[in-house]
């Protein structure tokens, strides 16, 4: 039986391409006592990850070329060597780009058999849990005020705009072109959505935020979160999630004008944070999030591949601002 | 009886100089039912005034050019028209860079006329109501953590790090010169001290960090910034107090490399206050303070100009980097 796996070729000198990654064929590894083996069923792929093969930016530690790409999946357990893990069961872990990975019981995430399983992906999964625990925790929104977010149509942006209406807020999208932005308002219940690539958008942006900005939710960095500083209201939050603006480039930007000064004058609180660091709470946000789903007021949104060997176009593709919703690439059923 | 006053003749183009005031002489105001006549008796002049010769940045509004210059002085009550409000006591108000000046009881804080009134200007003033509120309320800084101070000897900067001292913690203050370093480390107890004019400031800073940095206060932004976002431990606080090196421009520099990144990755708040927004707990602060100068364990330092027609000088020299402790500007006795 065999891994497909899809290695780390070279690390990209600019902009990633398909042409960084090859494909390999390895045997299936053996779990030891305590391990488990499991098939990989879906994957996600998050800008997040064009960090990991930055240097000392990476979330992920020093990027490596020749090993196999890491990732979030979801996967049936095939074999089981820990007494606490059944075979047939569904797991999320970090898998990696490939059709088998062993991991210790510790390493995984039991989830829910029932439904589809690319939602433990999605809004289940790193996506909705990186909406939750941002947008309520770090931005703390309150009823009747303005909720901002960038890359509103991505894997993040577009679940934290609908939660962020369940919090009694009023919600402005930025995305990448006016398909997202009336996909935005029409289908996903923003209150109004703006095009970073319009070029009117430093006055469309100004018009959609009149009243100003209490909460920014920054997937971006770069432009957008400069133009949305300005914006910020007495007391704003300035919640840190992403900065895919940044991610494909081995030359990032200067920070925006007007930091720390605005910050200043306007007591605004900028904060970065990883969703890891709320791990112990993760049921209490699937749970909320279920109940949102349940009663319609939290539409996922999933944008698939199809093909362990699509997962390198899948991710250039994202990185150019092709998907919406999550981006899942499917590999086995 | 003449009121001489100093008046903002030309807002300055790019760098600060005396010859942007006038000194004109007017008569003193009458103060109207309710109204209190101040004379003013030592003035304080800090950076953040530059501020306020800006355009949008300011923290006092649009700046305007034949206007007496705004600033806090500590002033005696000569004619008081409101009941709470005796004649001869001692206050604090927003006098502007003049002799005498008129305002209803509500602008005025009743200070304790014991002892030096420029302290009420210092340590028991606006600068060490910022030091205190700053550091604790805004960096949370624990026992055994490390805390760094910009702009280290002067008018904030100095009372943050021997209250961070206070606090158990271990002090760091980056400042403009080798004897500015020295003065800290000899005389405030300051652990160590880096002078960002050094041509080896990058490794001294770094060596002086090892650790890494848990609440960086702020009062520069621009390089000394940029430096210590590198340095920010896990779960860090940046206090945004100050931004000293972008005031004395109109083209400010762009916000440091790694806004957003580095917030993200190691999770760090960074957020501004304006120290007006605690007024209402002045009274805590400056017991605190004033029980730590009585121990010993807090020593303000002054920077003494004398005379009304002074205060254009001490500013630009402020603004220059000559001050060490709070700057004052006497006036009467």
């Amino acid at each position: 039986m065999d891994n497909r796996q899809v290695v780390i070729e070279s690390l990209p000198e600019d902009k990633l391409s398909v042409d960084n990654f090859a494909l390999r064929t390895a045997s299936v590894p053996d779990p030891d006592q305590g391990e488990i083996l499991c098939r990989t069923l879906a994957l996600t792929v998050g800008a997040g990850q064009r960090a990991a093969l930055q240097g000392s930016a990476g979330y992920a530690g020093a990027p490596r070329s020749g090993v196999v790409m890491g990732g979030t999946g979801v996967c049936r357990v095939v074999r089981s060597n820990a007494a606490d893990v059944a075979e047939g069961s569904l797991v999320v872990c970090q898998s990696g780009w490939q059709d088998y990975s062993v991991h210790p019981a510790s390493a995984l995430r039991t989830v829910d058999p029932d439904g589809d399983p690319a939602h433990h992906l999605g809004v289940y999964g790193i996506n909705g849990l990186t909406a939750y625990f941002g947008l309520f925790d770090i931005g703390d929104p309150q009823p009747g005020q303005s909720v901002v977010v960038s890359a509103a149509a991505g894997s993040v942006g577009h679940l934290v705009g609908q939660m962020a209406a369940v919090a009694g807020c009023r919600t402005v999208g930025v995305a990448g072109s006016e398909e997202k932005c009336r996909l935005l308002t029409e289908s996903l219940g923003f209150d109004a959505a703006v095009s970073y690539r319009s070029p009117g958008y430093r006055h469309e942006f100004r018009e959609a935020c009149e009243g100003g900005i209490d909460v920014y939710f920054d997937n971006t960095g770069g432009e957008v979160l400069g133009s949305a500083l300005r914006r910020m209201n007495l007391g704003g939050r300035i919640v840190c999630c992403g900065v895919v603006s940044q991610y494909d480039t081995s030359n990032p930007a200067p920070g925006p004008r007007g930091i720390p000064g605005l910050l200043i004058n306007r007591r605004v609180r900028m904060e970065g944070f990883l969703v890891f660091d709320f791990a112990d709470r993760y049921g209490e946000a699937i749970d909320s999030m279920r109940g949102w789903v349940n009663e319609g007021r939290l539409k996922p949104l999933n944008d698939e591949f199809h093909g362990l060997e699509e997962t390198p176009r899948a991710f250039v593709d994202l990185l150019a601002g092709g998907n919406v919703g999550t981006r899942i690439v499917r590999i086995a059923d």
